[in-house]
């Protein structure tokens, strides 16, 4: 089952400029790992904001909140989760176009 | 450059059902046509709603527009347009993951 | 998977009365049936309001809209869908209490 | 009498670990009492939230206060109560199905 | 167990005249019925507005939902109700002051 | 002249026990005082927040105001306050049921 | 006392025009004759909006929603009524400036 | 021009107090100056807030902003500015009543 | 003085077409008008809607109110007008790169 | 492609003044950059607000993200964008007028 999902990060301005760095060379292994496992299918950005769109993959909402909650900066984001049907006119459904 | 776009549709419940056939089949053709040229990506349905979520690609936002009001539904569409940027994180970037 | 649905029925004021009478009998007759299959398990009246507050069970977000445009009150209704994670603390949870 | 609660916890993300671990087990306590009197009957997280939807209940509004103020975190949560009433099509409601 | 009740009545502008008299007189009675069994406590009217903000009384949720759908505005009526739970300080309060 | 109004207690989680108790002392006897004025009518806690919804009373917005900012917890208080005008239906209207 | 009144009109773009006349003049009239009496005391238009914001004077809320719902657009008029203090640096207050 | 201006003030609960009264001071003294210059023509208090409304007058947005950002407690303000056009019916407009 | 305008455009999906077509020409025409006498200074079209951003100069919010109500569509509009002050750090401003 | 941008500035109140005159002087120079590129079309200030509404040109979101980025202040802004799409009325539009 796919998932939207929009992620903000609240890392404070005045916060640890190492521990960013860290968090932020462990988050990319991670969704590199998120991605590997399927769970991560798709990542953007949202301009002028410190926030991301993705499209997740999971087999409930049990799985999605331990593949959410294994991201580095976790503790710093704000998420909103929005489960996602089949459509009929989804280009990549199967016998879609 | 690709949009994150909520489409709802409104078409009125008491409203002409022979009416509503016709634009369904011709929206299903219509979206397979924007999917060939590459416009519509992906779609998905909001559970429990008249709405869908789409991944829309487009040289800038009036192309966008362009192909959004060609929808046969447009004139009943309550339409939302986010744009995207590209993540360093996304799986599908060139170089991704 | 369970999901939290919030189901608000918009029935017009002036709409006719023996077709209200069928779609409530209706109705109730669609709801048994999907508490039956296992797909609607609770379900409360907001007080006040025309309007539900259900925990459903599907195996996807495309199965809970299955069952939920399945409702003859479907075409009125205003429905919003919430994703449910099992908590460690659920007293329902096997091994929960 | 049955409420419905959504229950967000914002302990800070800079704040003491001894204490927010004391906190997390002294929780799990006093969910599991609640249960076992009644008050708590389901909970589940919302995915990606340090949050949770709950069946509470109670013989009314101030026993319910007294119920989640009891609660180790409540000093640091963000709580909205709703409440209630019987629907006549509730699977679980005696005679209900 | 008491709650705070706001009704918005949203009766057509270009409604039956002879209808609205006759609706207004049944709720006036009905309404003074409704304090006569203990259930309408305290009413007053938004300034400005055609809505009320009133404090209602019912064993639970179920029961209110009862006394307000009795009410011969019903079908015209956006209603929002609020738990309201004892305080210590409250001056009518047994013991109060 | 009454007014509903909402106040809600926004008290710092880390701030100082004792300042806390004596503010909630101090409280009290204010609460009591002005409810012996004729100022504090009713008085009712949100459940499961550091809130309350009253009933107030004073001869405009700037009796009342001066009799809200009196309130030992004000520095802390959020306050919304709504004015009220009789309803002919009102149970405790002169003249009323 | 003084209050901020916020008042939208909400006259059908397809409603009778020679009505909507009628209502205008009348609407001048009675908007002349309330602030002959001292509730209407200062008026302006939303620039770009069928909408208003005033100041109106009344002895209560009672008062002014006699004054508000004696207007010829009433029924067709959304109006939120905020109550306004007396403040010490107002420049029109008695020994203000 | 004409403007309608909310203004609430956000001073620190735990700021300090001497500064505190040196700035309602210099607020109070820096009104009285604006009123003067004809930019300040009405202010109220928010009952229960640490808020206002106010008419300022000002050429355009731009000395708007001048007048505003004036004021002492200008960098713990939150502010919003309304533009007000000439209403026919207003009371005090050349002309007007 | 410079304002930014948002303008939703509301005709009815069922509304008469000749007259949608006469209003679509009258307008363009207008909107020409207003360019021509410095009132209208830029328009964008928002992707998906039937709405725009537009840039617009007048003396102050009375004259933009007569200009923008010029508008042939202006019965269908729903218009927000937003006050710009002149920014030190704009292109375009006298003096400013 | 043209961009609606609307940045606020959240600068602490108690932040360094040293810090915040060096940002200010370093933003100027940058948005000067930014304008001299094409990237910066149009700024104006939101009156009473530490707040700006601008014109953005970029090739894409992508762009405009590094755009905005690049900013001095950047890490203490909230950034909403909004896309924007060629309207035939546009007084700039090639041919437009």
């Amino acid at each position: 089952m796919e998932f939207l999902v929009r992620i903000e990060v609240r890392y404070p301005v005045d916060g640890d400029r190492d521990e960013l760095a860290r968090l932020a060379a462990a988050e990319r292994m991670r969704a590199a790992e998120l991605a590997g496992e399927g769970h991560l299918r798709r990542l953007w950005r949202v301009p002028g904001e410190r926030a991301n769109w993705g499209i997740w993959e999971a087999a409930d909402a049990t799985e999605l909140h331990a593949a959410l909650s294994s991201l580095p900066f976790f503790p710093y984001m704000a998420i909103r989760v929005r489960p996602l049907a089949q459509h009929p006119n989804d280009p990549e459904r199967p016998g879609g176009r």
